[in-house]
């Protein structure tokens, strides 16, 4: 399963092979589509499915009917199924269907967001950063950023969203401005078991037999959002080999580290990722087991877990095989040959590859204290999120917008507010264990005699000081937003434990913050900008920048692909779930499927694989035909697509996407919603 | 903390360097020591350290009394307490002292020997294997050594022990004889607190301070064994720069594997055995925040897991220094420019490092299915080991005495049968935590479509699997005694459910052995030999053998060492720990330490760092003076320590010690026990 897509990434070009890329909509190989598929994708075509594809936190989705109705997965809407639920009421379990319009339910924080224009904006930044280097670079780079997101937004705050995006690695900057919707409804999603049979097992494999779609409805002023651009909803289903497309947000990939990166991937960051989420892993697993309440309350938590560590695994895999290295290690020698060739850019590059050596080697001291101090600080929980948005955001707001730490120039406010005083159900038996696990970690990697870890714990256990942050009431949104509209007075009067806690800790992080983009971020941002410009230089824009969470369409065809000694076809179908269905979790069916076989057409396609290159972020993109049509909704891909984040195997990495046909045989059959499939099925 | 020594390592020789090495007592090297340190360690010397050198269960100990007291760490007894405890009397939390001789308690499956004799059969052992390769290798290795040990232990089964110990990585076999005693009696451990004061954060860390010393009593025909051997107890604590020495069994060192050995161990096996024991570390941790008799049932486990992660972690660590790569790489190449030299060498020595990178190519396709089939079978389930060693043991006793699988010679018979029949008691919620874990980890690695996945789970989860074997009666050892007895016709007879699941897997799982055995382990060894004999005719014994938990003798000094911008001092005194102590896990001090400070003189030297070379196993270990007095008891090492696996650093590797000052002291003023000081100081 792709999921939400990480944070954006430091991205860069490349050279394309085969099906290989997740394009511009302005730099589409249009050309090299029509030449190996026949297939003409005119401005027109860019147009029509640019207008109908959907950006939602962390996920892609698309315009499905003329009233605002949104099609993604399951897994994209699990936190809201989640945060409508409680102890009488599982959504994520027994699936959610509003039998009117009036039962549509808002998803807390839920937002969708629609592409209208992108302009390049990259000599303004590269103005305002000309000469700058270390963290006087990224504050530049944050404050032009910061004011050209505010005046190109001015006056439309509410309906729109304007953000600079970084394209090759920094080697263009643009300015993405998007129609936003803020009311995003639940309209209908499946059960969790349906949507997710297989589980953690089947995860990142195929033959899948998973229904994982859903529906949303994108409301303005209470009522449903006008969207005649929407694309059309085909139920048939597409033959192998046929030529498809994907619109969506792949969230970020890695394709143009240096050698020396991936090995820092390899040796540090992957293996105690992996070490530390296992852990939690288990803590939440035996969380689930202790009651169906427990259960209830962390299954979301637990199965994005999951998902991650089988990401970092095949990304580990991948790093591991000697051959991608070898193959970066030779890209990289190619290019500088190229670069040296060229004396002028040979000067205007330097030497990046040592600039990014030395970074790295100066975040060996930082690495550890800056993740659990400041990037990973709270471990995830929701009330330490929120205490430090307030924090942060009272002292940020006093500043001057260009002055102020990225998520709080006044451009990005109203989102922060939203979510900030969203009301999503905070539990705080997680609280409790996400803080404790945080503050153990914490002491592990830190160990005990460093002045973080003394700052941190003072004389507390790690037990007892989460026992103590969790007095926090920070769970009510309405103090939230008091506190938001406070400022900074409020945030000083606060006697609330989390608040205080914040604030104790908040110096040193900022600190923290400030070497490492000093030392490590902002080196290295610098140097793969200019690593970028030269590969710009010699490649031009007959590659693609690396994935960055915004609009990209690749293309490919249906087609599964070869182990050894067997042949995965390109579809499942119906019947096939029936006989892997053993009774028992992760491959049991819920009720209504358990005798469901006899009403459903057996030969219906299932699930799909086709050779487009995604990455986690393109969960619930719409899969297009060479028209345009919406054929399947994409939900993961297979186990080789792990090594994607690295480098894109035609051979083997293959995308998994969901039918319409699966989808609207079972609205049809199974889910009594004759509506739907009207409203799909209207011009 | 060192704990437990891992299995029979594959072992080699190396070139040594400062006060590098685990010698033998036969090959130490004296005339280094006299000329570096002035100490002379003559025969005399090495007979009597020999004699009151004791092996126990995993750890290392020393006799000294006069009436068979043994001093070892209160960790290497942890399980015996955690035997003798139930839900009323928490011997590992509370400590345990017998007030009298009548009260020491019999440690279940406890065991100690002493080393009496040992003797070199290479040359029978390679008669026996001479032109044999993979699996037929294995077993005509298997089968020599079964004789061997037999006829060598013939009418002394129960008060001796025959072993035959490989020796630089095979390159020399010696049979080493054992006096053994198999009553063991638990006599004093402090509280766990008290000898692991700082719990895992502090684990591996010095300064340190830790009273992690009990002791134990031999015993036979209900008597305490008269051991006028025994080594003198001297309580005066010793200077630094004071030469010492170490003697004990270090478990297992690498320090010989090849680089693309060492590959394979960053790469594939401690990553993901640092992601799986991690995960079970997250249940572990739950599971014991549950309810206070769910920690006490689980904390031997999570120290002993918590132990090894942090093992791996530093032997990872260590093995992405790209520097300690480079140096292997170093040495092998010397190593075979010296072979190529010699015609005749190269010739016998043909090319095993070719042999070996195809046996680990060949092991991927085997790795999981072995491991999780196999090697990791039941995932330390006591329960599932007793049903598969009821079931193998009872088809391998049919077989002749040449032809049996490893342990079940009937030279190892009495021992096996001894841990089969031990009183220990079994917790039913763990063991189905175990189960179940391992099941699932199972399903993971091989997927879910694999055979033995098909084979191991069939249609259930791993959870209802786990239920339902837990049903098992195995827990009573009468049972298991009759099944024993029985042999294969009341296996055949029985209807208990984990006997029968063993039954069930047991030829896929012998089978995955043999492949194993032909594929990687046989052609391995057999490579290994053949460097190690290539190493041996180059360097000869002017080298030591890698650890293989059989007796060695290490010498150095008392000493410190430097971090960067810090010098850590040797000793560590009874103040700091009151200053250290915050009054929260795992700082804090028991009611009887709390208020005690007044009563100890406050510097006493408490814990010792020397450059001794030694590695898990030697957990225990006397630390002995220049005389061959006792002044301390090995626990552990510093962090640097962990590369200890695969190289020794003189700069910064330490081992820790608990002295026999503070035990003493300890003693005398808070436990109340100047019997046991009096049996101490009695000449």
């Amino acid at each position: 399963m792709k999921t939400i897509a990480a944070a954006l990434c430091v991205c860069t070009a490349t050279v394309a092979f085969a099906d290989e890329g997740m394009w511009t909509f302005d730099n589409f190989p249009s050309a090299a589509v029509q030449a190996k598929y026949g297939v003409t994708i005119d401005k027109a075509w860019l147009d029509h499915v640019r207008a109908g594809a959907v950006r939602v936190n962390g996920c892609s989705a698309s315009l499905v009917s003329g009233d605002g109705l949104v099609l993604t997965n399951n897994h994209c809407v699990v936190s809201c199924s989640k945060d409508l639920s409680n102890a009488q009421n599982d959504y994520v379990k027994d699936g959610f269907s509003a039998a009117a319009r009036k039962d549509e339910r808002k998803c807390p924080g839920e937002q969708a967001e629609i592409l209208e224009s992108n302009t390049d904006v990259t000599a303004r930044i590269n103005a305002a950063t000309a000469g700058k280097s270390g963290q006087a670079y990224v504050q530049a780079r944050t404050a032009a950023i910061a004011v050209l997101e505010k005046e190109s937004c001015a006056g439309k705050e509410y309906t729109h969203r304007c953000q600079v995006i970084s394209l090759y690695d920094g080697g263009v900057d643009q300015l993405y401005t998007y129609r936003r919707y803020t009311d995003v409804r639940l309209v209908f999603a499946p059960e969790f078991q349906t949507a997710f049979f297989g589980g953690d097992p089947d995860n990142f494999n195929f033959p899948r037999y998973d229904l994982d779609f859903a529906y949303m409805r994108l409301y303005e002023n209470d009522a449903p959002v006008k969207t005649p651009q929407h694309l059309t909803w085909n139920p048939a289903a597409p033959k192998a080999g046929e030529t498809v497309f994907i619109a969506g947000n792949p969230g970020g990939t890695n394709r143009q580290l240096t050698e020396t990166q991936l090995l820092r991937q390899r040796d540090v960051t992957l293996p105690m990722g992996l070490a530390m989420e296992s852990e939690l892993r288990g803590r939440y697993s035996r969380y689930a087991q202790e009651s169906a309440e427990h259960a209830r309350r962390v299954n979301d938590d637990l199965f994005y877990l999951e998902n991650g560590i089988k990401v970092l695994r095949g990304q580990h895999a991948a790093l591991t095989e000697p051959s991608l290295i070898a193959a970066q290690r030779k890209a990289e020698t190619d290019l500088k040959a190229k670069i040296a060739a060229n004396p002028k850019l040979a000067a205007e590059t330097g030497d990046p590859w040592g600039d990014i050596d030395k970074a790295l080697a100066a975040s060996a001291a930082l690495y550890h204290p800056y993740t659990f101090l400041e990037a990973r600080a709270g471990g995830g929980s929701s009330l330490f999120g929120y205490a430090r948005t307030l924090v942060r955001g009272a002292e940020e707001r006093e500043k001057p917008n260009g002055e102020r730490m990225p998520n709080f120039g006044d451009a990005r406010l109203a989102q922060v507010e939203r979510g900030l005083v969203a009301p999503r159900p905070v539990e705080m038996e997680l609280e409790q264990l996400k803080l404790e696990f945080w503050l153990s970690k914490l002491r592990e990697f830190l160990t005990a005699d460093a002045p973080e870890t003394a700052l941190a714990l003072g004389k507390d256990s790690p037990e007892t000081l989460a026992r103590k942050l969790t007095q926090s009431k920070l769970a009510d949104p309405a103090l939230r937003k008091a506190l938001w509209e406070g400022g900074e007075k409020a945030i000083e009067a606060s006697k609330d434990p989390l608040i205080l806690y914040v604030r104790k800790i908040d110096a040193r992080a900022r600190e923290l913050r400030k070497a490492y983009e000093d030392k490590v971020t902002g080196p290295i941002d610098r140097a793969s900008e200019r690593i970028a410009h030269a590969r710009f230089q010699v490649y031009g824009t007959s590659v693609y920048p690396d994935a960055t969470f915004s609009l990209r369409l690749s293309y490919g065809k249906i087609a599964g692909w070869n182990e050894p000694g067997k042949t995965i076809p390109p579809f499942t179908v119906f019947s096939g779930l029936f006989v892997r269905a053993t009774g028992q979790p992760p491959f049991d069916l819920t009720a209504r499927w358990a005798g469901a076989e006899s009403k459903l057409n057996p030969n219906t396609v299932f699930d799909i694989s086709s050779d487009n290159d995604i990455v986690g972020g393109n969960s619930g993109s719409p899969l297009l035909n060479a028209k345009g049509e919406v054929i399947g909704a994409v939900f993961d891909g297979n186990i080789h697509s792990l090594g994607g984040n690295y480098f894109f195997d035609p051979a083997m990495n293959r995308t998994v996407s969901v039918s319409t046909a699966a989808v609207t045989e079972a609205l049809a059959k199974l889910y009594g919603r004759p509506d739907l499939i009207a409203e799909l099925s209207a011009p």
